[in-house]
């Protein structure tokens, strides 16, 4: 077939460019969040694919990212943080231009990635792709193909005109010389990655207006489909390797007190430690997580001061989580976790943390019963990307006793500096003590991983958790330090 | 004075230190947002100050901002920008260790900056802090002063021992060498700086706990102060050069029309120039800001869509502003634009702006009359630090008459697809016309500054009004173009 042969006619091109511009009505009040992910061979045109299909659209409701160029931001977070950053909330749709698959095959080509880091690469982008549509989001993935002469003659094209000359980059040149190579290495993660869930649209690129009207229809029929049939997840057994937990009640809550003096003494001690390491694990670009769960009143906010207080304000951070604000209910449950990360020799503090979403969002029914069952295997997964990144994970269940809750509720009702400290809901939430119990023993059963366990607190006495947090986050550290990875 | 001598107690340092910490819930129950800014001579312990103040306080309720490294995505920003995204939100302190002193009396005098360059940014820094005082911010400003030789006897104690020389920048020994040009150029810009309503606190930082001592009291008693006495702005004079206005009656719109066929042939072109021009701004990095304000129903989001559908979607971003979240509500109103400012060579538009201020905020009675006659004067600054930056600036004012948008809410409301764009709001909004109009002439008089001059779009035929939009924004980049700045 000729080259310039009208292969789709103009009316037909209209229609389904209208057509696909049409459903962002649908998307809009389906509430659903679209992501298009366009890949390709470079000068394949996944830029004038892309041009295309958004000439109708209201652009108000999308947005195109080309991910080529990695900010310095970026490359101190995880891998995949670019692309869960810019996740679209429901009734929008992102555009990749170029996404997680380029940046993976082209690390791996180019010998930055060991083939071990490729692997753990293929298997978050597996994880991460499912999440996406377990969590509502149409995922749509397209691969253009063209072949290696082809490849070259457009590349050639483009470098001897003045206007086009900057779109062709180093890597194209070195993807057009080791064409086979890379051909080679998209195959093989087309195929681990093409899954019943989120399969690939892989299309030859020869001809323009065909590229266009198979991409454009593609992700027409999708929105019809989710729109009208959405997708039911299916729960995964745990792949992975965990701790042991008896249960809350198997801690002894009453012989783990301090004396002011000993705590004293400790305190300064463990302070002056964890100063040093924060100044070590800077240096070494160690990202640290803390993650701080408990009862209401059982002390998080001190304990979190007391690790504070040790480290050097330009290298921490602390984000208390309250309930989501309206831009991050309308995308997945982690995106506000996602876009909190430190960056790689910082130390995140979470003042409650993405486990709400199986204690209170499952408990006051904010979440479907699908969605919070489904989250422990998700929530495994997003930390397993953090370990995998390089970051330490410490999770910490501050734990007391319904009495002594009930003590301090009552002094701060009483202590008129303390009055804001307390609400109506803590007594709501304190009737609930054993429904939350349960849910927080099968939270902790099901979250304990080898790579990032929970940890105790006993804190009827606060200065005991106190010094025993932070002997957990030194401890911790020290083994890093010793065994880097 | 010997300098190991205990000029403070430790009862003493305890007490100021717990009496700032304690603050932190009346800065909680006044909604106050605090900003500390501390600048200082390299080595004069800007940052030792830092870590004395907040030993006591709930690290949830500050943050430390080392402001040091200049981001990619910073440098692609207007000066400000990186100051203005941390600004914190009601309750909340926000520190900067060094700041805009500091990268603006280095600029100086490293030449980055002309003579001409420098006295801008001293104009927007004394606009910009009298705006947040204005605003409801507590702004606290301290310059920690040493002499040369003490200041060398403390880089080059840094700098001897193995975990601290790192600590020592090339900027801080350069500081050194020509301490007495850093010297004057400081003393100039506190000068330039030291307004009645933004004073210096300058300090002697000999002795590190006096220092500590005077930062946390000042702050502290700035707290107070601003709790029990809230700051009444002034408003101050327009001193801009203003391009006349007289009035929106002044605009006939029943001649303004286009044939379907005129307007065929002059999309098609100014799409096409358009285009081109978007790959030229792109590549000589200038930026620009498109904002549209209008009726309800005057056509906006077509107007939107016919520019943005001639533009690279790498290149631009379109922003719908509706109400502000409540994250936007605690913090400066022109926060929420700041954050969404383009990258240099990239195009935002504004689908509603900052002018919302002005308008509905106005009427409805969402600030008070102290803040939206101040808008005016503020956002005139606003847009000269955007155009001061390079940005080309286009405002346009989609004007329609009433029976027009009678006749376009009643074709909506009958139309089953565009049911979704008419709300009871839009017909509340109707009922006030004669007084929105009163807005908007008042609005577009105080605001038509000659950098930043407002364009009616006659939009009773929308054909009209987007080619005249067209043309408006080819003949803003053209002229750029022929004259750069």
């Amino acid at each position: 077939m000729a080259k310039d042969q009208k292969v789709v006619t103009k009316a037909e091109k209209d229609h389904f460019r209208a057509e696909l511009a049409n459903r962002q009505q649908v998307i809009k009040n389906a509430k659903l969040p679209v992501v298009v992910l366009i890949e390709g061979y470079s000068a394949a045109g996944k830029g004038s694919a892309i041009g295309s299909i958004i000439h109708y659209m209201d652009p108000r409701f999308f947005k195109v990212y080309n991910m080529d160029v990695v900010s310095e931001d970026e490359a101190r977070k995880p891998f995949l943080y670019r692309y869960a950053q810019k996740l679209p909330k429901q009734g929008q749709i992102a555009i990749f231009d170029g996404g997680w698959m380029d940046a993976t095959v082209h690390g791996y080509v180019s010998g930055a990635l060991t083939k071990k880091e490729y692997e753990k690469q293929v298997t978050s982008i597996r994880q991460f792709e499912r999440q996406l549509v377990d969590n509502g989001y149409l995922l749509v993935k397209f691969f253009l193909e063209i072949d290696e002469e082809e490849q070259k003659k457009r590349l050639g094209g483009l470098a001897d005109r003045k206007n086009t000359k900057y779109r062709v980059s180093d890597y194209d040149m070195e993807q057009n010389k080791h064409f086979k190579e890379y051909r080679k290495a998209f195959r093989e993660f087309i195929k681990a990655t093409d899954t019943g869930i989120c399969p690939w649209n892989c299309i030859r690129a020869d001809h323009r207006d065909l590229v266009e009207k198979k991409v454009a229809s593609t992700i027409t029929a999708g929105i019809d489909a989710m729109a009208s049939h959405p997708h039911v997840a299916e729960l995964q057994e745990n792949p992975f390797p965990m701790v042991e937990f008896h249960g809350l009640s198997s801690y002894d809550l009453t012989d783990k007190v301090l004396s002011d003096e000993e705590y004293r003494k400790e305190l300064k001690e463990c302070q002056k430690k964890l100063a040093k390491l924060h100044n070590k694990i800077y240096r070494k670009k160690i990202p640290v997580i803390i993650a701080y769960e408990g009862w209401d009143a059982a002390g998080k906010g001190g304990n979190i001061k007391r690790i504070a207080q040790a480290l050097d304000p330009r290298g921490y951070e602390v984000f208390p989580i309250a309930s989501p604000s309206t831009e991050e209910k309308a995308r997945h449950y982690l995106w506000r976790f996602w876009t909190r990360l430190p960056r790689s020799g910082h130390i995140a503090i979470f003042d409650r943390t993405w486990y709400g979403r199986v204690m209170v969002e499952r408990l006051e029914g904010f979440c479907s019963e699908n969605d919070w069952k489904r989250a422990y295997n998700e929530m495994n997964e997003f930390e397993r990307d953090l370990t995998d990144w390089g970051a330490i994970v410490i999770k910490f269940w501050v734990q007391i006793d319904k009495d002594t809750q009930l003590a301090r509720f009552t002094d701060r009702q009483n202590t008129p500096e303390k009055q804001w400290k307390i609400t109506e809901e803590d007594w709501r939430n304190r009737e609930k003590w054993d429904l939350y119990e349960g849910a927080v023993n099968e939270m902790i059963e099901k979250t304990n991983t080898t790579f990032a366990p929970w940890h105790i607190l006993e804190s009827n006495d606060k200065k005991y958790a106190r010094i025993k947090a932070m002997k957990i986050v030194i401890q911790a550290i020290e083994e890093r330090l010793a065994n880097p990875i």
